[in-house]
């Protein structure tokens, strides 16, 4: 059994890595810290967990983690993860950070994320954004920068057109409009989440400004425009590409159709749908669903991917990761139909 | 392998037979039926279930069904189960039943559910009423009556008091005031689940003459009366229970939940909180999650109830049932913690 | 035209008075507090106010308050209320309190909101329980406690059969059971207040020690249980009423219609319907809709009630008394059909 | 007072035409006409519009109708106005349509309209497309084409940066990602308006295929794309405008709200925000609200528009249309803040 530890097991994403480890076959977590918690039944605070968890949460000790564990999830904000990443890495526990602090360049991030780096070895450490079905090379890192989740959605909608062979150097322009449930802003209450903000309603934020936008741009090296919106829902994330391309009119509905079963052969939690794909059918899973159509008579394409933001976009892919690190099945433990209705 | 067959298999109660039963380890689908989408791929219709199921619908062939099939789950409409169950148990097959034509006396079921029961051997059958914590003799059956959504989680909130040694005998008249999910309506539209119809709004239904108090009452044997509601939420069955008791202040809280949790030891999908139950924490899963808080001065107890109509309160139940009647633990392939948030 | 003050203009209450003011023909809006707010433009912090008042939130300054108003009202916490009573009365400036500092008699009042009753007066002051349907003697009042949200729909749901002649005496008891929308809790975010906790949920809460049991008593005079829920819409109560009576059969369901009808005869705001209520009907507005069955061969009536919590519940009422106070139309400024769909 | 007609009275169009209208001091609604509920009573179909309007639904009877009204409004689906429209004109009524069948020329109708247009006199009759912040001919106008709901909040939110001298002819492309309340799809359930498939999700549809992209293309002659969304709410469309720019960086964030300000001077129902709009200020408003943000070091501004699609973008535009054809000030009847929350 892989021990598997968690730092920061109170939010959404370390609740979720919980749900999903406690179905994993070959996983058994060893260790699940919170500050505010600690010395509390895991369960206790989360009820939907009883009786699957005996586990108290623990405050944070790095060095006792690491050896406690195979493999740890930093479940922490932008910013913290890097704090414990140096010390983890140095007793050789692979991790898995699930913040933002090891999927960008040093520069971009430090300009992006307004604050200094504060590990000195980042660059050193060759981490490996976690996209697995276009980074292979994560089935051998020790150090997973797990993708943000606007990013994994939109890169995964438009990749097999700009990356294909077939597609790539064709598209001029992508304009990622998303649609995000709320549980993507985290378990604090705030003014976006109170019900009566958002229900009939749906809240565009940052609209220039988010700073997914960097990752996008970081794996597609096309022109791309990033907006984001909350829905009144809980999970999912719905991305609505507008893909503008060189020669309209080059390639049918079928032709883009067969680009992308091509590109994503083999890629078991890509879903490649006849119609539209929705929220629904992804639900609690770590599918992302695809679904395009090409506008007759123009330059566009309409690319539709759906994902669990919690699961797909979170620790789902997190744990996908995990499994190839460690030689499994990257299905293992993530392998079931979504909650519909 | 035990291998199932499912007779109504497009409808909300059969897919999620499909859906938990393809994560079940003991279980092969065998058949599904459905006259509306005979010959069409069930993951077509239901893309949530790809790439899990390979099956067609077929139209319904009672005989060949019995003969695929270990066990026969009917999700049909009341008043069609009856038509299946005599050649299904002709041919030995096991069948539980989800509609309402075995769970009551002939009679009483005539006189409720208006119409004639045609099956003449209905009560040689000796069907089982499948709530399981109450009726252990599940294990033995071979035609199982699962019960209805409400019944469920409302006999479930008082039996204790109601049927216990200790609380027994004492509680003088319940009233069941229940809020269900749309999805208890089924997967066609209609006026209720028309979105603007039902958002930013709760509809109360049947308030006096809802069907399903037959049941509550056949395994209560106490003063009822129940009402209805349906929230503006897709899964899930609250109730809340006002027990009144004829010795008030006889038994301090303490006392009162000492009753529950002796009379639901062993139990597992059954949890006792120590607040007040919410239908997160059961969403998806088989578990009825029970509060409940004494009124101070007064001859009321307050009990909650919170399930999934669609597992505890259908599906999952059902295969609790057929767990235990296969000899195997009630948990297999149930045992799961909720989709939180 | 009338100077109307409000003390508390920022909460869900204030904003609503402020909202159905300005449409109020008869009335203008002289000063609005928010300590939080002070020196802001109104139409700034809520923009769905623009370009509709000009003011800016003031502080609370209770003399000048009192000059420039005619009518105040006070929509503070409990307990803060009865620190601007006396000053206000004194300057003889009517009021209409929208919390519960004025509505009990002072024993019970401090027995139930477990603080002391700061205003020495407050017997003297002969506050008046501004349930107009039932007490017409607002209209001589100087003091108006405008009801709670939940008692309004409660007992304007029971009173006909409870405080009529032909239905008096004969009620042994009622339950009531309310579902209400998640303004009632307030614009401060919340834990229960937070989407994902209450999305795809019903939250039950002081299930059997809500305050507002203590108004419904009052009123009332027969034995009253009450458990309020939380539903995931944003306006309106839906309260069912289980009421038992003595004698059962004793009346049909055309009988008790017809002392509803009589009951409520030349109540404006009151809406008797032929099925039952639903909260769309009356979002937005004053109404109580009512609707009732009668449960067969049972001591059971079924009353279902429907308030906008904000409008009838709160603002709404409120105005409804102010114009009684003033010799107007009880509809003045309120007559308005509700936001459909 | 002013005779208004409502063919076409029992779909959402319909009841909120009578919804506004009855608060309308100018107008006295004369006859309103259903095929499926003639001879019913209007508040007996529609019970939140108890007890504001007496009459009955009608039959179409197009002559007595244009007899007994100084204006008729068509609420009919597209392809039926047309069959009311001469006759009703012959007759000297007014006629404000808010179908699409006088929205654009009549080669282009039927071309994306796949019908022809029955209607020999179209271009002679000489239409106004009623957007009349754009058209102030509406006020002399006879027969006004009310804009499509999409259109409305999309071509609001451009226009100045289109049309406007300083804003003209830098605009190169507008990326329309709209995203609308499930009330636009009408008031009969289907697959789309299920609860349990709306909620928790976000519908994607004719992404590249919308025939409201016409009347945007028609009024804004730049490079147009547009797809919408139903999102889980009742109400309301925000329209994310993704504008491309010739020259990035030439104006500033307050120079380009400066070009909004000048272009919508006096324009009473446009509401310029500091922030970004959302749907609860605008809710059962006929505001539309606009926001903008200019991207930095890019040639994108993103600009939302809100509105509530059956008000502005639907009845209450038609009103407003009614109002300046009759020489009224255009807020009458429509002067009244949202219902926040």
């Amino acid at each position: 059994m892989i021990k598997a530890g968690i730092i920061g097991g109170a939010g959404y994403t370390g609740l979720e890595l919980i749900r999903l480890l406690l179905m994993h076959p070959e996983v058994e977590i060893s260790v699940v810290t919170s500050r505010r918690y600690k010395g509390k039944k895991i369960s206790d605070v989360n009820p939907h967990l009883e009786p699957f968890i005996e586990l108290e949460y623990e405050d944070v000790d790095t060095k006792e983690i690491a050896d406690r564990s195979d493999i740890v999830f930093l479940a922490v904000p932008h910013g913290s993860a890097m704090d414990y990443v140096p010390e983890l890495r140095a007793r050789e526990a692979r991790v898995i950070d699930l913040s933002a602090d090891y999927r960008l360049k040093k520069d971009e991030y430090e300009r992006i994320y307004k604050r200094q780096h504060k590990d000195k070895d980042k660059e050193k450490r060759k981490s490996v954004y976690g996209l697995a079905e276009l980074h292979p090379e994560v089935a051998d890192a020790n150090l997973i920068a797990n993708p943000g989740c606007y990013p994994t959605g939109a890169i995964l909608a438009v990749a097999p057109l700009v990356k294909g062979n077939e597609g790539g150097g064709r598209v001029k322009q992508v304009v990622f409009d998303s649609k995000s449930g709320i549980s993507g802003a985290g378990a604090e209450p705030s003014a976006k989440s109170h019900f009566p903000n958002l229900a009939e309603n749906i809240i565009p934020y940052e609209v220039t400004a988010h700073r997914h936008v960097a990752e996008m741009r970081m794996e597609l090296s096309v022109k791309v425009s990033f907006t984001p919106h909350i829905i009144p829902s809980i999970r999912g994330i719905l991305t609505t590409a507008h893909v503008f391309i060189e020669e309209s009119g080059a390639q049918t509905q079928d032709e883009i159709e067969e680009i992308y079963k091509r590109f994503y052969e083999g890629k078991r939690f890509i879903r490649l749908r006849k119609g539209l794909p929705s929220l629904s059918a992804v639900r609690g899973t770590n599918f992302c669903d695809i679904g395009l159509k090409i506008e007759e008579e123009s330059d566009r394409i309409v690319v539709i991917s759906a994902i669990d933001n919690l699961v797909k976009g979170g620790s789902g892919q997190a744990i996908q990761n995990m499994n190839l690190m460690f030689g499994m099945d990257e299905r293992e433990g993530l392998w079931f139909p979504g909650l519909v209705p």
